[in-house]
């Protein structure tokens, strides 16, 4: 296992990591779908704060299927062996946990203190295609957390946790582990671990070439000719950023 | 009907009001679940706003069925004998003012001025499975309030009023008159009126020892061995509670 | 089509408009009931932001279908002819851009690029059935901005461009050019084009009755005899206006 | 009560059942329509068999509302005051059992023992918004029966009955007792008691004139001035008729 | 448009049309995913009869969009000049009347006379994502008919003909005029016209193949080197083909 | 495995499997309902035949999840170890392939060869929560197959196979390897495989008693103090059993 962490820490380096935070889950998608990539936004999930910190970080995985009353009890909860806190506790720094519920909201993938205990352990985040509890207080830890829909009910009621870390679905996006999340204000995006470098170098390319059409539509510019980018004003964005991106109206 | 009504005060009292400020919903729903209620939360639903106060009260019903374009006409909602009207002016203070619409998003179970009124009234909240007709100014009210969705359409385009007070499902929970609602920044619990003294006792008891944690593991501490409860941990909260709760680094 | 334009500022002149800033969408709908009109709200829909302005203006539609593979790629989006970028530069000053997605939630109809160029283009505001990208950008150009929920993939991923400004649905609702969209912090409500100003008229009429009975009931009075308006408690307001609007307690 | 039975069996005589029987539902609703009735058809119901016979009767009501786990045991489904059970015995010969299950399809609405006896009883048909189970048996049992899908675990897991024969919804539909049901191989439409023989009457009417363009159209003859009727061809359906209504070739 | 029909004529011509009634929609699925069409299915619909024969035509198009209720009235469909009148008069013989309702299920996209006269003028079928009214008698007329769930209101109450022949969505697939529907026991599928022949080839032969396989199944052999096809099955099927496709017992 | 397949024979042998062919589904879920067990009926898939044959069997399960463009195409689909085709080569005869589709209607769970190809191999039956493509050959086959609606699309479009049976959710409900699956013209139920041996014996018995019932219900019978089975009616029923079973007529 540690041999994997490895490989995921050069695949998701500082580097990337850093360019990662700078752009949005859009332009993350749009890089991948020149890929070919068309389903890798996590839809319909949420922050579950606008103002929570952006996240990054590669897969770490929980499943659940669902519960049986006689095998999905609070005391089989409580017990260390439960794979759903054995999550909580083993989910690498650095790391978002993805947890696959099948889309059930009857019941809660997490509460306040599993999250606040990951927070203090340095995972990155956590995603979910089901809900939380306690969603007043996990706002409080800080931790970056993505739902669909708050889910108080206790865990055992409708769900049990069936794998750690294997291949999984999350809002209908294959999430295998080692793909890197990235999520902002809007939502969560999934990348393929092979081409986390290369996406990242072109989100973020994508992503200051938005800021300097930005700008020029802030002063009255068309979006024609300007965005999405043509060859011209592709070489006109070279040259202001060789000028070392000057104000526009020193520049022009 | 006062008879009632003073057995409510009595089953839900000042005691089992404060404890029931004092803790969140998804520890309500636990309480219940280790008596066998499961199906107790309503989910779906969301307040108004998140700065809104607690609710605690009593249920005061409201149940609509679909209109009918010779019945449900707007003269027919200005009559004084009209039961949605009539919920505002009747519901008794102190109580939530659940309505029940059959999940029915087309109209509104409630507005503006009717809300303005029923927190003029002293009512504890007001609770529906529909949707609510100018939130923004519900907001400004400071009544709490929890729906699925707004839905600002005149009321007798979709529902029509048909009880006051009777037995309701709401959002898929059943509701007796009298069972407790509590709200809080994540959504709504109900708690049957018979067991309300002893669910506040134990969701309070709960949320106590979960603050207790909550520090433990602030500081660091893994979730085994902590939350949930072990006996080992519970004697350990005791006998932190009997030291008088002083700050954990003095304690240890 | 510029003597439509014509057309069109007459029918949502700065009096009516005026008016239509200081009503709630509730009111406006009321009004068209008492014509017979059920279904003008824009169901499930709702504001990116609780602060935005509020937004009047006549409709400019844009229709998408589902996309094909062959048609709908991104070098085809960057088209000077796509009529989904031809949108964003025609939809004239003043109005709002409507986008009927069919209600999908795969793919964008808008984002932050766009929406800055209708901000900047003076457009009043733009409504979807769909979802938008960048989100949080778009909150920053303070454009009013109505959605389902985000949709941040690539608009060809699932939609394509197929009609400028003919007549279509919007969230369940018939939208005819230059019909009247009104939105505020809870939605967004549809007047036919030819009714606009009298609708105007009643619902500033209806929201100043309700500041007038909010103050009652603000004071204790009871909804009965007051909410809705009866004929005695509308001589009443009418003698209160007449009097200039003092404050209550200097009236009474 | 027998006060009620009686009117009821008035306002459905045997002359309105036996033209009810001859129409199709779409025909009843196109007749209630004509009346400002809009919202008369259950949507999403279908006949558990296609063979079923017609159905024709006044309703009779049972409305459930959510489970509670200490009160819906199975004990108390097989106690004899229990509501389900009495509605089984309790449903007037020649009426409509309508079961209001708020759209529940976690539990049944009735079984094939129920059914039975229902048809025994002589109950003209039953019909559901949730649905049913053993629906094979009850297809044996010839009744009319109508559910949206069927629901095979036992009643108590997700419903208590709550009234017998009280105003209620089904399937978005108001059913006041009384109000006549008429379900064909395509589904159920209900008609306001007041309206049954008016509606009768007509929707027979244009039943049969449907019956006359049928076979003009079946010849090779347009739609135009002829479905829907215009004045003229309406006067060439009276003369048709006048004449005997003899086959189309002997009469043209 | 009589330039536009021949030149349809040529696409889907008898050879065609022949090969596409002698395969199924998931052959013909497959054939348009190996050139990139993953969105092709009109998923949900169903044939309203399991026992219709096969539908093959080109697309003639017919868009609904929301209902007004000043537009929308049943004086105004029974106009000469109703859109929805006119598909049914217009849609040339061989033919397959799409019908765009954006997935609205209140009211009828069709009803049986409409069917019938369809029919009776050689329209190769309907198709629609919405529902119809009538379907019993629907099934009567032995025209092909596919619908998501019977929707027997007035067309009028919840829809308006809005576009006749344009390029529309239906239950989620891009429809252009001229787009070859091809509809089976199980649903329609839409071949892009400009690849009708190709597609018609292919999936014959796809469809042939898997005959070889299936009698090669029943008779004990494993689905690995068989199905689907491999360079030896392939060239075990032409020999079996030249052989004259003999008894597989007299082959082998 | 073996080993497992060996105590699966015992679990279920020819005893219990001969009880369940005669009892129907809801009967089984009756019987585990006394058991504590309220979500083990699989909602909302039907069988795609009402005259297929009665389904038992132990589950051998195939889970899919989300595909990927790089991983998921129809070469990969075509390997020896692509584990769809392992499935249908390894299920053992007698049980029923159980498909967790993670409710996925985009694409095929699996089609006709597959299916005929199970039937050879004597495998009891396929069930999923998805969809399959190819029905009306697939009902050809005679396996008794149950889905939630048809989904003919490539699988490889929308699903990838990740796991060859372990535990899985399918509807909703928990499905252990080795867990027997009962299927009838209903739906099916899942029973935990150590209780197959009671339940069948409970269930058969019950179905027994209410075939005594039924008899007296359309005799006239009223259901109560018959149904459910009061002791005196039990004690009546086991007199009737002891004399042999005669005609009512003649017994009573």
């Amino acid at each position: 296992m540690s041999a994997t962490r490895t490989s995921l820490a050069i695949e998701c380096g500082s580097a990337a990591r850093e360019k990662l935070r700078k752009v949005g889950t859009a332009n993350v998608a749009n890089a991948l779908l020149k890929r070919g990539f068309r389903n890798v936004y996590l839809l319909g999930l949420s922050p579950i704060s606008t103002g929570q910190e952006r996240m990054v970080g590669p897969a770490y995985t929980l499943r659940f299927m669902p519960a049986r009353e006689d095998i999905d009890t609070m005391a089989n909860y409580g017990r260390d062996d439960n794979l759903h806190r054995r999550a909580v506790e083993e989910c690498p720094s650095g790391h978002v946990l993805v947890i696959d519920t099948g889309g059930c909201l009857k019941s809660a993938a997490a509460g306040d203190l599993m999250t606040l205990r990951m927070r203090q352990r340095q995972v990155a985040g956590v995603v979910t295609d089901g809900g939380f509890r306690d969603t007043p207080a996990i706002r409080e830890t800080g931790l970056p957390a993505y739902q669909r829909q708050s889910a108080p009910p206790a865990t055992p009621i409708a769900m049990h946790p069936v794998e750690l870390n294997g291949p999984v679905g999350c809002a209908g996006v294959a999430i295998y582990p080692g793909d890197v999340l990235v999520g902002d204000a809007e939502g969560v995006v999934a990348i393929p671990r092979h081409l986390v470098e290369e996406i990242a170098e072109e989100a973020l390319d994508a992503a200051e070439y938005e800021q300097f059409a930005e700008q020029h539509i802030a002063r009255g510019r068309s979006i024609f000719g300007l965005f999405p980018a043509t060859p011209e004003s592709r070489k006109e964005y070279d040259g202001w950023v060789a000028a070392g991106r000057p104000p526009l109206e020193m520049y022009r």
